[in-house]
């Protein structure tokens, strides 16, 4: 029997989830890149996705605005001036050549959750943000829409370059909008919450049968450059017991990260960079570089196991002749969710008889940087074949109306 | 106690290993690059070494000449005219950048040989020959001397070009030779054997302490190029029981092929290339290339390690869900030295009380190339450190004196 629980068929929400599937499609059209779906920071695609998202906003009587970072803000009003606010929130840049439903589809259920109040108010407005860049790419600067939005924006960052040398600043400036006004970007009102929708991006889901998980943590992180060196020498004429070979003890150490990390459910721990010297079939190598890249949730846990790792590593380089180093390039701690909030998104899934999984977040998202700012909780949907950053991914628009019965009883429990 | 014989003092012996250190000396000065040694196949280099090695051998009475492939030959006429020859011979190419003993040491110590006779006629002649082109640099054809002098250098190698696009045919006639003489440089006299005398390039005999070993085969060898291919992944977002890591799958298998290697000593593997993509920290790897080298001695050990390592990869890449796939790009069978011949050498050592270790030869030599068509033996020197085809490449003077020993016994040996 599957877990999954046979969506009751709502026409209301059904109509929904097609028009979330809808603008997600429209909005993979507003592309840097003819042909695929290509959205950097602040490029007239984003203008093009602004002035839908305006649109689509503006036919629920919601009051739009762009602040000085390019956050596009959708306000639906509470029954009351003074009520505090729901931030309903996801980013609308994209990877080069992407799917058209990482970030996006967070914005697009937001605006389906205030169609489907059909008018009705609350006892807080609802603000739904579309964030111009989570991933990064034009500047090598992810998350500049949720950092604006908390406050944490450093203004040396706007002087960062992009590939053709353009400022943060200077493309900013040429988007119609003032850098300078960026330190009013940040929320200052009286907040319930952020809430954020993402597509999982992963496997998990999908391996379980399950169509949606709740996010207790966003993984901690340790990224490091790992070097191992021995000595070159001939491949015919270098008896086994005499060399000091890299690449050989670099493979016993990525069998052991491998075993370590397969301990441990909540660990993934990858090598996904290696590389030789001289590289060349008849020579034992010299020198061996590579990546090590270990999250958990549990910060103890990661750094105990890079740690120990890292100690492996030392005694088979002593016990091989070999010379190990090792470079931390990344030290991110975890970062929870909040307890309430995510409690409330769990008894909402149960009041929707929606199976929910609980579990962390393997990649990064804007309610990492927002989470020690505000109240933060955070709902993923199943990604079919755990596809993407990739034309392929997609989302189901079962899960999507799934997702959408649990986000309204979501605004159910937080008026209770 | 060491295992090093004292080498007695002799001082005839000891001026003709002096000779022979300063006959390296001076061939390394003959360079295609100036501050370096490097002297590729029929260049301007080689035609000085050619003129110097030819006075070397006048002054001792020799007859020289010159045949169409550039080998030069120096004959020490024997006490009747029909008398067979004893070939003694190595090369005098270099790899680009290279040490001074490579190859020229073993023609250095056939003029020795000749000098320490002392104008003694003995009843066969001694023919010494230096090979222009053994490592194959500059047309990618290695042993193009050696292939003359036994007749396979098949007419069509001639028309491979070099990085300039130059024909090994118009190669040879920039030398002034003449390439289509080719199959007169065929040896077709009667002949008492071959004799090469050339450095370890490898560590062995520094290892157990011992000055020289001969050579008793010289190993077969199988290259392999081995792919697995399984799924690139996000390195946050998927489990570690949901991968198929195609670089944790390449590590282990990496460490069989060395565990495999370990058990028989005679036995060398070696990774020595390896190429991973997407190859990016933050991406399970999809796709591993590497290469796979193999020798030994014994033919049928090395053919069954190699089916023995194909099954381990095949089982782990199934036990992991990746594919492996592997392509032969040589199996070249080992070559036995010539007992008899090899007998009399150990004997000389013998008789000259030097300690001898009976080895293999990891690399390949002109001996393996000439073994198959006449009686061949093989005497190694100590290499300092292993060291080879490097500027520091050396030999010890003390060790040059032994080993001019042990070939005067040879000499010795070869009358009786």
């Amino acid at each position: 029997m599957s877990k999954e629980s046979k969506i009751v068929s709502n026409p209301e929400f059904n109509a929904a989830a097609a028009g979330v599937m809808e603008g997600c499609r429209v909005m993979a059209g507003f592309s840097d890149e003819p042909g695929q779906t290509t959205r950097l920071y602040l490029t007239p695609a984003v203008a093009q996705a602004h002035s839908y998202l305006r649109q689509r906003m503006e036919q629920l009587g919601m009051r739009v605005w762009v602040d000085a970072v390019g956050n596009l803000h959708g306000l639906y009003a509470a029954e009351t001036t003074d009520a505090p606010r729901l931030l309903i929130a996801s980013h609308i840049d994209t990877v080069p050549n992407s799917g058209g439903y990482d970030g996006v589809l967070g914005v697009m259920m937001g605006i389906a959750m205030v169609e489907l109040l059909g008018g009705k108010k609350l006892p807080f407005a609802i603000e739904v943000i579309a964030f111009p860049e989570e991933e990064g790419v034009r500047f090598s600067l992810p998350f500049l829409g949720s950092r604006a939005l908390v406050g944490t924006l450093q203004p040396e960052l706007l002087q960062r370059r992009d590939a053709k040398g353009v400022t943060v600043a200077d493309a900013i400036r040429n988007f119609g909008l003032n850098p300078d006004e960026i330190p009013a970007a940040k929320f200052s009102g009286d907040v319930l919450g952020y809430f954020e929708i993402h597509i999982e991006q992963g496997p998990v889901l999908e391996s379980l049968d399950m169509r949606l998980g709740v996010v207790e943590a966003i993984v901690g992180q340790t990224r490091l450059e790992v070097k191992f060196r021995g000595k070159a020498n001939h491949a015919g004429t270098t008896p086994m017991n005499l060399r000091q070979d890299a690449l050989t003890g670099a493979a016993e150490w990525i069998t052991t990260v491998e075993q370590s990390a397969r301990r441990d459910a909540s660990m993934v721990a990858t090598v996904g960079r290696i590389e030789t010297y001289p590289n060349v079939g008849n020579v034992v190598p010299s020198d061996v570089t590579c990546s090590l890249d270990i999250r958990h949730a549990e910060d103890a846990v990661r750094q105990q196991t890079v740690f120990a790792l890292m100690r492996s590593a030392e005694i088979l380089a002593a016990r091989r002749g070999l010379q190990f180093a090792a470079r931390t390039l990344l030290d991110q701690p975890a970062v929870p969710m909040h307890p309430t909030l995510t409690a409330k998104l769990a008894d909402a899934a149960a009041a929707a008889n929606v199976p929910l999984h609980r579990m962390t977040s393997g990649a990064g998202h804007d309610a990492m940087i927002v989470a020690p700012h505000m109240p933060t909780a955070m709902l993923f949907l199943r990604s079919p074949g755990g596809v993407s950053h990739h034309p392929e991914e997609t989302v189901l628009a079962e899960d999507v109306t799934a997702a959408l019965q649990v986000a309204m009883q979501f605004l159910q429990q937080l008026q209770s």
